[in-house]
């Protein structure tokens, strides 16, 4: 069944012969393995030009800072998943990164949008304008503004702090860092809450200013968060908690609902 | 519901509290954010202690080598899905990760159980008794020998000789390339067919040899997999061919069922 | 850690003790179990009632149009799946849902969140000026008006045309099928491209019509297409296919980039 | 890329023309909605035939049994990921069926082959033979005998007892519900343990009987739980608990590996 229009009939990430594979124009055997670091081959894959120092700099610096935070539930998921499925790694892996999303995890690529917009409309008008609009549009649809607030680290989230600290050793440019900073000293008054910046806007603010595409944000926190993945699935393997999760889950929660007559509670 | 035996209660991979997020016993802000690149930052949070130049440096190799190959199964599956959800782009990640199994793309863990297993037994006899017994055991169980023979690369996966000469360079242990070598030169007598080593076997070949964990060797197909995913859906928001590649796909499949009187065949 | 407000902290739908399992008040064993359909207890699980013989009428009409369309791209998706991990039938059919998106085969919930819109708003107005506006707004978003348009059943998708007329054989209030009716009316005129509605405009009309619930909608595809995948993957394992789909997608696309110096293109 | 032999090139579930969609040779609009309800529809999709009406009941009887059992693992990932990502309903329940593994709720597939293979050798000698065969293999093998044992029925799965009374009631043939009890008499002998049979052994029994494929065994609880699945997903729109879940995971599991100098432990 041809679907859609179908305009386009090619890619330009990799081809290959019996003898070569080619990567973005490179001889990956030749001129990649051995030769650049993941961090920059990721780059390469994303970009088809290997990253400057800097570029690699920050963008290793978000890679580490997203990938682990403990047992958070992308985390549980995936080991509940392993535990039910040992069989295959790669459906516990995909389980928790089922939850990269706009809520969690995966609020990077909805707050570099929002960094990205606020910088196009400074450029016409002032910063502190550009941040009350793009702010403003996000409270009058009712929707959180992503990457601002966090559960546990309320007056700081370190990561973030540290995140802008190696963008400046890197001597990037800075405008969507000042765009975040920007939006962080409004919120208080446009929202009446004193929410700060949090790594998934950290993340986008220090990428962003040094030319990582918009469109690959997610895949930060997704390419990060499988390396924790597979370690925490490692560790299920010789200290298994998945069930011992889901078990304290279920007692967490009250069944509200009617019962049959003479049904007696137990546990469940 | 309480299953199995619940005898684990703890985990050692992160803790923190409102200001500082611990890893493997170091701070994340302080010790490893901007100090560390991200694949010793998989190492670390793998193994709990930071690599060797000689670790990472064939951990890097590997996840170059194994990360794009063209228009892979993996990489169809999740273009496809993007192009039915770009709500979601964990999802289409997923879907392509769902496809790093023990046939394709995941074939390194059990590649690197067999060469394990192998080196294990050479420990009391020599390498090619140990060779002939493990091979021997998978075509006695009808099951392939993973991480030989590739569709494409018939005399030689270039990707496996250069991560050989990498491990090489980096000075390290042999073990398991020999033994994967020595599995390599028998394959032809003992199946006949002249099944050079792949990438799927060379990958645990050098990894087990720097000391990775066996258990999370399916991890390296499946992180260095997401980062080429994220690279194909970039590419697939500005050139999508998602639907043209399931549009081929439908048309080299007949329909060789029944149809109802009447019917007349048409472009499906 | 804790996120969010965590206001609830109980559940309707299941409770059990050693000896019964309730559901939604009743005994799972004694009441359910040999004596109503599955059909019936999906209803029954999500509305906390047993249907009436024209809701179930309806949600099985539904099921029953939307599982099975051929080579679909969340088939392919799967049956590549399944010949890469064939260790996971559930990663193979979980890599197909996920393709269940606003695009292709998820876009019933997006209709009928539109068709729920447009009765809403026809309760003060008409249902003409209901449809112009709801279509209207889609329109200056710059967002297709879901549920409209098929890329093989340009003329009339067949199962639109049964669907409704199984809600009409079970005498079902029709404000729903009005509305959708209306859209198709007015595209014509407002998009300038005379398209008919299809299934998945149908199938809210006619189950929002039933009183099944908006929220769930999604979950009539999810779950006629689990069956569909299962029996696809059951006829991979006897006539595999998968493999022959990514040959002929990969085929489909040229390579569009640069080649290193010597470069010779083959088959790839 | 070849990969594979690629022998087959066809595929007899579903083809169509503009006008009219074939499902195994029938009519989809003209012969099938409105006209068998969903549980035919996927007998007939998995088997090319429309069921008896014994073999619809016992399927019915095997989704309903197996669907709900409250916040399960399955359950609990699902919700969880919903929770962070409520923009992919279809990636919350692709998450919740990568937990049907063959540890719990994907067990039937593994009980159904143990099931058939009994039955094939008790034709050439007796029941009690073949069941001291199977097992011993697994006990050999320091497998768990899929199918027995249940961490909250101890004593009896009521639903495997009624699943056994709807088949009687269908006088469907008993060999596979033989092979079962058989296996479940002989447990306490082999494994010292007075293990029951459950669900996942009791439906693989009663669909055999019925002649339902073993490859497709996996399906039926990937089918029934999807339906929960979605339940749960409704409920959660309304009433949400996912990070209740994950907060009580959290919170049940210690922390036992080291940490930086200085660092006071609070709640993570």
């Amino acid at each position: 069944m041809k679907i859609g229009r179908q305009e386009h009939r090619s890619s330009g990430i990799s081809t290959s012969n019996a003898d070569t594979i080619v990567v973005r124009g490179k001889d990956l055997c030749r001129e990649l393995i051995g030769r650049v670091g993941f961090t920059e081959y990721v780059w390469f894959l994303l970009c088809g030009e290997l990253p400057q120092p800097a570029q690699r700099r920050v963008l290793d610096a978000t890679l580490v800072a997203i990938a682990e935070h403990g047992l958070v539930p992308s985390v549980q998921a995936a080991r509940m998943t392993y535990a039910a499925a040992p069989e295959a790694l790669q459906g516990a892996v995909a389980a928790g990164l089922l939850g990269c999303g706009s809520v969690i995890l995966g609020a990077a690529e909805n707050a570099g949008r929002l960094l990205a917009d606020e910088v196009a409309r400074a450029s016409t008008s002032d910063m502190e304008s550009a941040a009350r609009a793009v702010v403003g549009e996000k409270r009058a649809a009712r929707q959180p503004v992503p990457g601002y607030g966090h559960p546990l680290h309320k007056g700081e989230d370190p990561r973030a702090t540290r995140l802008f600290a190696v963008a400046a050793e890197a001597d990037l440019p800075d405008a969507h860092r000042r765009a975040a900073k920007q939006v962080e000293a409004l919120l208080p008054e446009l929202t009446g809450k004193p929410l700060v910046m949090n790594v998934s806007a950290a993340i986008p603010a220090v990428l962003l200013d040094a030319g990582f595409p918009v469109g690959a944000l997610r895949g930060v926190p997704l390419l990060a968060r499988t390396a924790s993945l597979v370690a925490h699935l490692l560790e299920e393997q010789a200290k298994p908690i998945g069930f011992v999760l889901s078990h304290a889950g279920s007692k967490a929660v009250e069944y509200d609902g009617p019962v049959p007559p003479g049904f007696v509670r137990g546990d469940t």
